[in-house]
């Protein structure tokens, strides 16, 4: 492992080296976004190979000893608390409470689902041993909590005034996956979970559907500038042992797509295995009805590669850990006084104005300091030379677009730098959402689908009619490794005459196909 | 279990019964704290059966069905989330930066720190099997850090130019416990362990106080409302595998006293163990200093215990979930309409005020409310019926003192409150260091010394010079079942002549004794 370790830091330097030279060429012939990105595919062997580098050159995570594990550094560890915050804002505004459940289950707990069971049992981690004894019953690692809490659930839900009940939990759960990436797919990762129990089915749907609406596309969305698309999941994709499942997909910077979280209508299903039951206003006692949902630390993931470009990642205001980084430029002592004078009367007006400001006073030349802050993508570089200290200006240069560099007045700093961010929040979710469009394909006909598939730097979403089959599902895949990402719930009428576009037999849902992570 | 829940709820009942006949009486013959406290004692078989009624009444935490595990309900959780953000911003102010290490440790690293796997191999839980497999080297869910975090540290240091390393992560921890009590020692319980490199052994000794003092003594003083002993652990308390550990020592309502937290220098036992070397500036490569710390959920059954009486909980109004709680009374709807109106505009200015403010509309009868507010502990109570709307006033009760009751303008409410919760703050804080000092003795001989071990109803702190000889302990202990809780930075100057309390060989520190949680 320390190996790997060091193979992948000589990368790093190797690769930074090769940034250094393409900033240079970039810098002259401006390409876009896109370009860009294709450019990074080509040169460096694959995208995959890109993530990586950014991960760990960025310091947002390093391999762990624990096979399939990582740790999370406190770069990454920081952007992971900013969305916390926020996504907990909104679990909360939309009336729900946070607690906390055992990180253990009973095995037998997980066997009382059937499908769940069948879904979850392959990959989980088992304690046997505990404080020196064998366990009788052995303990799973949660991989999702469904089963201690319907446990729970039972025991506190009695009459229908007991309900609904809204309650989240933020936590770590493991599941032992073959091939891991990381925050993409990780043995243990750290998630919310929230598991909410409705007298109603319509309620329970309800339900699900604000979640998936009201909390995580609009936190994705706004937050973290990533356009989604919510939709249903198909019967082979949904959740062991839900009704319904529902996802937003977000399209990467290479147009496969990203499951940026789901939210379950469980129906009567758990409720039934745990006996959640309740007097409801007509004294009978009901079955009740569950949900769960859920968004993890895969996000960090999907930001990386919704926005990152040849440079490194590019951070959302909003979430970014350091919003604006001041880069001092001097040569001799006298300079260097006069610029910091002005660094820290910008430092203390911004962190005034809530601006997450830094500023690098490391012995360095300032253009190693510039690549060191794109590759971590934050926001607005702040450029203060002793030129400027005499004028009383500052340099603002959007990490967004280097060649919209602005000079303004330091008195205006508090107020221009704020709107800064506002304006690249804004432009990267407007990149990203012009991205997928243009990687947004609709196949007539089989053959048009095969096509859009075949050539891997032009992947993206392909809109189609589908007969609502899994087995056509199941065939579409193993030619073409794409799947159903979702049924979006925004689509268009249906057709007298839609057909499936694998099969050619009546359609039933408009689906997107794409290669996923 | 769930026998053993209704169980308790019944008791719960019961006692709620009880509470309202005691009630009555205490507010005619107003006992003081320390009274009612020994009082409820008596009444209630033991404290540890009030604490166990309090928690679970209070909805704080409920029974798992997982042995020594337990679920932390709403409440309660709400309570821990706000000392984590209060700890959180003390520990970020300090410098340090949040990030996250797996939950799993291999077996084999345990081995590498002598003392510290003798300390925790016995209570560890281990995972043999994970993804249908039996594992090679099983996995430890993690009992603390250390071990896998200077593994990391191990790769990440190379020069002093990266000392210190600052680093804290929250997280959930296992340690196997034969005897368990909800938040007090759960088998998984939730905390913050920060984990440092430095360059010298003055810098960690230096930062190992900095935390006890400027984090955890502050944290726990000012917004927990309870006063702190911080002290130096004996040879046989100190963490396995430290050079000095220090703690923060509290009294709990039955004299006992509760480890609130701790402190480690860790030498440079983990950096020996785990390579931890750093070149320095003369060019040496030198072994790192290393320090942890930790504080957890424990805080809350300290808090628990150390404000709580005969009527329930009563929670610090720094860290409260909810600050006030408004009891609307009414009988007929006219009525209702009018004290509505003035409840809602009493929430309104409170809430912009910045009050946790709650009003209880349900069709109980108000003293049913009051009942349940004490016992949750709201910090005030603000009381509004029909004469009140009239009058455009309101009364204010706080939790410390029923009989204290005030009139309020309603205008005035925005600032009467805040001021009102400061006062109860600071109430609760010389409530408790009050009754400690009460309880807190000196022993010129051991017959003394037994003689206050001797009656439980005053048990409490002795005060006593010590040999410094483990041995002399141990026999204290078998003797009293009292240890050596720290020995206080704090401490008298040691006359020449000064002995030992138990053996009366010359005597090396100044310590106190106490039966403990």
């Amino acid at each position: 492992m320390a190996d790997k370790t060091s193979a992948s830091q000589t990368e790093g330097a190797k690769s930074n080296a090769k940034n250094e030279t393409k900033n240079e060429a970039t810098s002259e012939a401006k390409a876009t976004r896109e370009e860009k990105l294709v450019q990074d595919v080509a040169d460096l062997d694959d995208y995959a190979r890109w993530y990586q580098d950014v991960v760990y050159k960025a310091d947002m995570a390093d391999l762990s000893p624990v096979r399939g594990c990582m740790v999370i550094r406190p770069y990454g560890y920081a952007l992971w608390e900013n969305m916390q915050r926020q996504l907990d804002d909104r679990i909360k505004a939309t009336g729900h409470e946070n607690l906390y459940f055992p990180l253990f289950i009973p095995y037998s707990f997980l066997m009382k689902e059937a499908e769940h069971v069948e879904g979850f049992a392959p990959e989980v981690a088992l304690v046997t041993r505990a404080g020196g004894e064998e366990l009788e019953d052995p303990l799973v690692v949660r991989p999702t909590s469904e089963t201690v809490i319907g446990y729970m659930y039972a025991q506190w839900v009695h009459s229908y005034r007991d309900l609904p009940l809204l309650y989240n939990q933020w936590a770590n759960v493991v599941r032992w996956e073959k091939r891991t990436r990381p925050f993409l797919r990780t043995s243990e990762f750290l998630w919310q979970e929230g598991h909410t129990v409705h007298r109603t089915e319509q309620e329970a749907e309800d339900e699900t559907l604000l979640i998936l609406n009201a909390v995580y596309q609009d936190f994705v969305e706004k937050e973290l500038a990533i356009p989604v698309i919510p939709g249903r999941k198909s019967e082979s994709e949904k959740f062991a042992g839900a009704l319904r499942t529902y996802s937003i997909e977000a399209m990467m910077g290479d147009g496969k797509a990203l499951q940026a979280a789901t939210s379950h209508n469980l129906g009567q299903n758990f409720a039934r295995s745990f006996g959640i039951e309740f007097q409801d206003a007509d004294g009978q006692v009901k079955t009740a009805w569950t949900t769960s949902w859920g968004a993890s630390t895969r996000l960090v993931g999907a930001l990386i590669m919704a926005h990152g470009d040849a440079n490194g990642l590019r951070m959302p205001p909003r979430v970014a850990p350091t919003q604006a980084i001041i880069v001092p430029i001097w040569r001799k002592d006298e300079e260097r006084e006069a610029v910091a004078k002005l660094v820290s009367e910008v430092e203390a007006a911004l962190r005034t104005a809530g601006v997450r400001v830094k500023a690098d006073w490391r012995e360095e030349r300032p253009g190693w300091k510039y690549n060191e802050w794109e590759l971590r993508g934050v926001p607005v570089r702040i450029e203060i030379g002793p030129r400027d200290a005499a004028n009383g200006q500052v340099m603002l240069v959007p990490r967004t677009d280097r060649s919209a560099k602005e000079a303004v007045a330091a008195r205006a700093v508090a107020e221009r730098v704020p709107a800064l961010l506002e304006e690249i929040q804004r432009a990267l979710y407007e990149q990203a959402l012009a991205f997928r469009l243009s990687r947004t394909y609709q196949a007539a006909d089989y053959d048009q689908f095969r096509a859009l598939f075949a050539d891997r730097s032009k992947q993206g979403f392909v809109e189609a009619w589908w007969c609502g089959d899994a087995a056509c599902e199941a065939q579409v895949k193993a030619e073409t490794q794409a799947t159903i990402r979702n049924l979006p719930l925004d689509h268009p009428e249906k057709p007298a005459d839609a057909i499936c576009v694998h099969c050619g037999r009546p359609a039933s849902d408009w689906a997107i196909f794409a290669r996923a992570y």
